[in-house]
């Protein structure tokens, strides 16, 4: 099994968190994926298990051409090893073995009406240190505001129900702050919850990331069920795919997880599983003023409270 | 005129050399979007000419949905000012404004048998100091060896004809070692040549650079025309669409010239040109052993000696 070979114990290791944060997190991948499963009706996920150089490896789960979900990649990992020198730096802590291990999914909807999402929950330790990191956000194409408050409320509920480690106001402030495409001046997405180098009481955090995981999951479903049967035409499936080209933008231009991952010696194609499938960019593709298009991107452009 | 808004002097502009860099490329420019459309019965390219804050600024053309080339986009630019503080480090001698002038351009056949390829002649000042960089490469998504070669060979005899500045085996080797991307092990095409903060002869300088523009017609329009009437089917395509991701994973993750174009201002639309249209990211894409696709492959892996 992967997740024992990580091999190496400190302090940060001895207590078990980073053990149960695995088992955590390969629970949430099973019930993710099996309720996308339910929601798509062909789509089915193919798994790929790799080792990692310095230890442990990943589980991959990927679904492509589904009825529902075009591309859908939903990934664990847990590696260890020593930390690699390009990556010594953008590291916190001091100590020259990591531990490194999380659930990361996109989820690329085929219908322009559904908005693609992402979310990741994730712990780093480094010598005797150990931090928590994640969060959930949502990237419309097509604006439903109604879609946008849902997604944000059901994430602002669960900070609320855990004050010790959780604070949806600034959570949610800097994932307006990270998803950011400044070439663009625009934000992926309508935004989430987003937080990084966190500690303190770990059973408190272990307990938010598994009722994170089920958050994502109430957030996200309802979402995709109501806006399935939408209609839609070739010039939105036109602008989904254009926009899909800033989602690329982002993850390859700015994102630190696509970075770290590529830099740690993570497994490329589970890395890369983010990117979605087709993809267009047009240049100097037209948005007209005043169009749903137009006041999607308006939100984008302009981060809102969205409860 | 944008040309003339760069607006400072110094030792290095007094005498002309960046005046004369920008005619070269702007007359390239006339003569490379004329050919390209000569080839292409139906694509046209459209203008756009956009400021730069600092002064100066630049004259994009893109040709895109052509029968021959799905994109086609071929810039010049002259733009000044201070120097970006994001830009400082990477910008090579010393002094507090820069001008930076030159032609850039990104073909993306339609065919997968036709090979995409990317040419670039710059020249960049920064206080009284100035560099000429450049090159031109080849990424085919289908080899035929014969088109390598030629390219090849007409980049060798454009630099052995230019022996005072020009150095084919270290710039076909520099070549190899800038267009490659780490993470997938591989090269972004056949390679070509390039070069970069090179400083000499100035009057040589522009004379290669003028002679580089027509080598790259030379090299490449004879492969266009040869390989137009290939049959392909879909999976062709496909091979290519998936191609194209590494494209852009190359110029995203990697390329200095997009980097230093989002961070210098210039414009967004102009820089991500570069970028094909449509795309595909197809999780753990298979590649048969043996295939046209794995020989293709394999010259992407392992550079050879074309000439």
């Amino acid at each position: 099994m992967y997740l024992a070979a990580a091999g190496w114990q400190t302090r940060a290791m001895a207590d078990g968190v980073f053990d149960e944060m695995v088992e955590i997190t390969r629970s949430l991948q099973e019930r993710i994926c099996g309720e996308i499963e339910v929601l798509d009706d062909s789509g089915e996920f193919v798994s790929t298990r790799w080792d990692h150089e310095g230890g442990g490896g990943g589980h991959s789960r990927v679904l492509q051409g589904g009825s529902v979900f075009e591309k859908a990649g939903v990934n664990v990992s847990a590696i260890g090893g020593p930390v690699p020198s390009a990556l010594s730096d953008a590291l916190p802590g001091e100590g020259d073995r990591f531990r490194a291990t999380g659930i990361s999914l996109v989820l690329h909807p085929r219908s322009p009406m559904v908005p693609t999402t992402h979310a990741n929950y994730r712990r780093l330790e480094r010598g005797d240190d150990g931090w928590f990191g994640g969060g959930a956000d949502l990237t419309p194409h097509y604006l439903f505001e109604e879609d946008a408050r849902h997604f944000h409320k059901v994430h602002r509920d669960l900070c609320d129900s855990h004050p010790e480690v959780a604070d949806y106001r600034r959570w949610k402030q800097a994932c307006d702050e990270y998803f950011h495409l400044p070439h663009r001046g625009e934000h992926r997405g309508v935004g989430g919850i987003f937080f990084d180098r966190c500690s303190g009481d770990d059973r408190a955090w272990l307990g938010f990331v598994a009722a994170a995981g089920q958050a994502f999951l109430d957030a996200y479903v309802p979402i995709v069920r109501r806006r399935l049967d939408e209609p839609y035409g070739d010039a939105e499936r036109t602008h989904q795919l254009v926009r899909r080209g800033r989602y690329v933008e982002f993850n390859l231009l700015y994102d630190r997880g696509t970075v770290f991952g590529l830099r740690s010696g993570g497994r490329v194609e589970s890395i890369l599983m983010s990117l979605p499938d087709p993809v267009r960019w047009v240049s100097d593709f037209p948005v007209v003023e005043g169009s749903w298009e137009a006041r999607t991107l308006d939100a984008l452009v302009n981060p809102r409270d969205w409860v």
